[in-house]
């Protein structure tokens, strides 16, 4: 998706992929094959590249200074993708930037968690530090011998915890900004994220019923947290609803599944808005295109063949537009998602649902 | 612009170019280098490809035949392209069919032309049958001096000539239609394309202040040319409005200038289109996504460093979406275009003839 904004913009754009079915590899221009975790490969491809940018969170901390030393500009730099990186270190500057937060705690033992949910009550959140996406390396226990299981297993693998509170919340948001070099930002609307067992299945944009105040808020905090954080590109926050503010659940610093929508739903979709950001070019405009819009992922389901459905979703309903990344279906993947736009919002989530539901599988 | 459609739509998409350096091969994933117009290359590139469709009228008929008779899927098929590449025969195939068109004649010596003009009276406009382009192959002329010039010159390169009247038209407008396997139709509203010297500089959609009959009578011919000349994919049909009806000027088959508004203006832009036709795809909506929607070509100008130039446009109006094609800057050469969508289309044609020109080096 980053290399179809590339196209419109007329920018020279290279993936550094680990393998050549990889998504990215499979549409690029130029595809150079290596390990994008690894050193010498990272390193090698930032020397012949102008500016590098990332897809996922996963290129070591080492590997991301070696290249900055060496003189490679990453964007963003490492500086503020180890927030994105790390959960702790995320929570301890959100704490100083005193954005809206849930109660935590870092935690290595079972005492440490039974004792903060002696503050909060269980259930509580246990989270690894590292490594996490689309919930994984996020568990919620209900008491001790859940937390046990967890908490053993992260010593096994030195994988550090850290302990949230379970937040009441209505319902989960997300914003997403983007930040160029010179500072200049701009910010989309506040979504609605909805989630079923910790994976994102649909979201609407913007969010409705949204209180102003609300959405003003958790729009500024977005806002603050790029420019404290010095993010180049777009950062995604994702926010819990509660009865009277937003709390700050999430970072992400890279285009994020949450904005898939603005593709089709805004001016500037968020990958354009992210390769303006790290080429150092003047933003676009985030307005939106209609008065809402609703992205359902399509997760792989039992049915290997969804490549076949399409042609029916196609026919049922001309205005839902398909994106497939190419991906091998496996259940629970996600190899697409879907994208439908207009004035109500339940008529296009249950349209949009409908397509997705089709395509893995579960309607005949 | 078609590459992007097709990595949304998850299909395997591949290039045939003759240079390394053409726009689709600077972005393309697959590309084979070969010449596009030869025997050997293009029937090799088919027999490797479920589908060829083509983004140029300019493969020769033995060449489309030779794929054909080997087996090859051509889309649209040759019995179609042959009404898009020869002049003579589209005129003789629209008179069949009652279309409305201008009074036209083949012509081989002056005579031919003189005695013509005496019906028309003088300009009248001469074009060779074949190989025309952005102008290229059409000349308005004045009296028989202006004609015998371009008489010799049609009979030394052997290249047929016919001769139109000269169409008392208040403005050029376009439609697209795309047309499925199955004969499944989209139309798109119809366009006015503003043209100087021969060239189209914008395009508004849909064409203000057109008659509703005038709008219907053009996406009617629009559809019943496709259907009668079995074209697969997208069809243009470029017209002149005249007092009281539409008169068909040319037509393309294949995404073309005068739809590019689409990419942003339509939920299903043309070149989405043109591939779900191609593709044996159900179509989608052609439905707008603004009121308006302005598109202004980039011409290259005298400054060939065109793409510094984009920082300030950008700049200067956020919603101002830019298109380039990676081609080197050529005075007069179609290098992109810029998009913008509203509700006032004065204001957008201002605002995107401003950046055309802008980027063109005619403002400082």
């Amino acid at each position: 998706m980053t290399h179809q904004a590339g196209i419109g913009l007329g920018v020279d754009f290279s993936v550094l992929a680990a393998d050549p079915t990889d998504s990215a590899a499979l549409v690029a221009g130029d595809v150079t094959l290596g390990d994008d975790r690894g050193l010498d490969d990272v390193l090698a491809f930032a020397k012949a590249h102008d500016v590098v940018t990332f897809d996922h969170e996963h290129v070591p901390e080492p590997v991301l200074r070696a290249v900055e030393e060496a003189g490679g500009l990453l964007r963003p730099g490492r500086d503020a993708l180890r927030f994105a990186q790390d959960k702790l270190r995320m929570r301890t500057r959100m704490a100083e930037l005193d954005a809206p937060s849930p109660r935590w705690r870092a935690v290595t033992t079972l005492d440490h968690v039974a004792s903060f949910a002696e503050e909060t009550g269980w259930p509580v959140v246990l989270k690894a530090s590292r490594g996490g996406y689309d919930g994984k390396g996020v568990w919620v226990v209900d008491g001790p011998e859940e937390a046990r299981e967890v908490v053993d297993r992260a010593a096994a693998e030195e994988v550090p915890l850290l302990v949230e509170e379970k937040v009441a919340f209505s319902r989960e948001l997300a914003v997403q900004v983007a930040r160029s070099p010179h500072g200049q930002v701009a910010v989309y609307p506040v979504v609605e994220t909805v989630q079923r067992g910790g994976i994102c299945h649909e979201v609407i944009a913007p969010a409705p019923d949204l209180p102003e105040a609300k959405a003003l808020r958790a729009q500024q905090l977005a806002i603050e947290i790029a420019q404290a954080l010095d993010v180049t590109g777009v950062l995604a926050v994702e926010l819990f609803e509660t009865a009277d503010d937003v709390v700050v659940n999430e970072l992400a610093m890279r285009p994020h599944n949450s904005g898939h929508w603005s593709i089709e739903g805004a001016r500037t979709s968020q990958f354009e808005q992210h390769l303006r950001a790290v080429l150092n070019l003047p933003l676009g405009s985030p307005r939106t295109n209609a008065p809402y819009t609703v992205m359902a992922n399509l997760l792989g389901g039992e049915d290997p063949d969804v490549y076949r459905r399409y042609l029916h979703v196609m026919a049922k309903d001309p205005e839902v537009k398909v994106h497939f990344y190419g991906k091998g279906v496996r259940p629970g993947r996600k190899i697409g998602h879907v994208t439908v736009m207009g004035d109500d919002y339940q008529d296009l989530l249950e349209r949009a649902r409908d397509a997705a539901s089709y395509l893995r599988g579960e309607q005949q």
